[in-house]
């Protein structure tokens, strides 16, 4: 009794090019396993620090409100909506995919009346759309998107997307789940206020963390607000006595330790290489896939323009069973592929070349073991 | 540009004997730094049915609904208080410590109203009491309590609040933060609705993750709600799409992978010890520290019939200075305790004896340390 037979877990060592999680360095994985200290640790609070100035970097912002949520994504994305967002609140969302979906999920669950702008999958959010859904409706206060749908494989133009939320005096929450790191963010610059990510994509850490930061204006909306935050866990206010401040850290919640070992060291790594060169990787790595995969005769769904480095949606052979493909990559080759979502599934694969992802090695290995998989399915089934 | 001089963060080895994190055996550790694989890999749904099986044996239940929030206990307070309270719904929260106190601050952000019982800190919760506010008001669908309270150091009657609830019709929301593997939990017998608890006490693994469990009876209300629960990511219906069912397995969020791994391992460490060898271990170490304090003239503040042994309030000794003992203790001896809160603050420490810390070893460095401590405290300062 109170026995198990459990045995120790030992996963297989796949090659990560889904759409997340991606594959992470030796280097990270042992900073997860260094010792756990406290959460108030003046040591803890010294990582907290570098992390906060390094996530700083690769926001690009001086946000003193940047810091990192104890949750995934996910968690993120109700952070930033649920700190800004009251009850009754007009909230533009611009669809173009499973997470313009889920954002509205997550504002109206808060209370929020949204006021979608759709785009069909595959295609960016339209800057001019959003410009006339604002000027037809003055009491829009929220424009939200997301900057890289890893749904489709889409980069939506950011910075004019924010102009005209601007233009209209609306603040802006952006997803940025799969840009980080990947592609050019610049949250200053840009004028967002509310900005969440995810480790476990271009960072190329282990998931369970979602990065955010919110610009002064931001926080100074949710100190006005006229309700409280409907959790106690994610109110900005709260936590910004944990993360920020010279003096002493109000304790809020256990802070996840050694996943932020991991993140700690996942960020150091990126940007001793340099974010724009992370950026070239990412760039050099795609560019070998699509041609590659010119080769196989397999053709991306999203147009050149907008197409992103760091996800690739393409378009599954005619005659070519999706499920089985995949499950031949992952069983035969240990690779992970995406399958597509919603109205794209069965239709498209999704590549990620993310992180420690974007190099031409695991490109090439893809490429020839999708070509082999392929390959012997069609003599399975000849034609 | 785009380059950081942070060095690689090499912690200190801490013993912890805090209120939490508690400290982790090496084979946790290890088991974070195992590869990173995807969250819907075949072999990660095997670790996560694994993990819910070993689960509902520490939690003495046969829940479908037993699985881990992917965030810290606070995260795991948020679920159940959500999930289960409506806007408008009267709750009873028994308060005898901070988490209690949370609690009505996350039930009244849910849009609850609040019925408190308080209790003086440093007591347990008393059924009578309860049984008293539940009869004067019929309208109470919920009791919220904490079975161990990490501010204070008690152990409340679980099993006689439950049964009080249970005549009154109520259903019952139970904090399992620092009761789990070091005090018997009966989920089942006692008839509790829902629980969350945290993995860095007397599991004995880092923070980060919440394993939480809700009866059949608690699923059902929850899926015929009025009112959608207001976060998407906590909503109990989503995720069991993930965690539960035979059949391929819905996507919700990326969990926690890496973080999953440790936690598997210390539930299989404490499995294969045994649940009543390792409260047994919580008891001894705690004896072990009764009788060092009583030698060092340090009383407890609460009574020994609801002492928890895995969370020892002891009072300050009289012109003993409070932060610098603990300061010299962490930075002379490498030992974090805990200080008091609340009401509590400079009364009190609190030495945690929790997982992996409830060691014979631990405990006598910790008396050596101590006693150490406040006597150079006492020579630098002579009465």
């Amino acid at each position: 009794m109170n026995r198990t037979m459990t045995d120790p877990f030992l996963p297989p060592q796949r090659l990560l090019l889904g759409p997340g999680p991606s594959p992470v360095a030796p280097e990270v994985l042992a900073a997860l396993a260094l010792p756990t200290i406290g959460h108030l640790d003046p040591a803890f609070i010294r990582l907290m620090d570098e992390l906060k100035s390094m996530l700083q970097t690769v926001f690009d912002t001086t946000n003193d409100a940047t810091f990192t949520v104890a949750g995934p994504g996910s968690v993120g994305m109700d952070a930033c909506v649920l700190n800004l967002v009251e009850p009754g609140d007009k909230i533009l969302v611009a669809r173009n995919g499973v997470f313009g979906m889920r954002m509205t999920e997550v504002a109206s669950r808060g209370g929020a009346q949204v006021v979608p702008v759709d785009v069909e999958w595959g295609k960016p959010v339209d800057p001019a759309a959003v410009d006339a859904a604002l000027a037809a409706d003055k009491d829009i206060k929220f424009v939200a998107f997301v900057h890289s749908e890893t749904s489709t494989g889409v980069l939506s133009p950011a910075k004019e997307i924010c102009a005209v939320a601007a233009r209209h005096g609306a603040m802006v929450i952006m997803d940025a789940v799969t840009s980080l790191g990947g592609v050019p963010v610049h949250i200053d610059e840009w004028g967002v206020d509310a900005v969440y990510s995810g480790t476990q994509k271009c960072l190329s850490c282990p998931p369970g963390l979602s990065p955010v930061s919110f610009s002064p204006r931001a926080v100074e909306h949710i100190k006005n607000r006229k309700t409280k935050v409907l959790s106690w866990f994610l109110d900005v206010t709260q936590v910004m006595a944990y993360w920020t401040g010279a003096g002493a850290r109000a304790y809020h919640h256990t802070a996840p330790i050694n996943s932020l070992y991991g993140f700690h060291e996942a960020l150091r790594r990126l940007l001793n290489e340099g974010l724009e060169a992370s950026f070239a990787r990412h760039r050099a790595a795609h560019l070998r896939l699509v041609d590659g995969m010119a080769k196989l005769g397999i053709s991306f769904l999203v147009d050149e323009a907008y197409r992103l480095p760091q996800l690739n949606t393409v378009r599954i052979p005619e005659g070519i069973n999706d499920a089985q493909v995949r499950s031949s990559l992952l069983h035969d080759y240990n690779i992970e592929i995406g399958a597509g979502l919603g109205p794209l599934a069965g239709k498209v694969w999704r590549i990620g070349l993310m992180g420690e992802g974007a190099r031409s090695e695991h490109v090439d290995r893809l490429l020839r073991d999708l070509g082999l998989a392929i390959a012997a399915q069609r003599q399975m089934a000849p034609a």
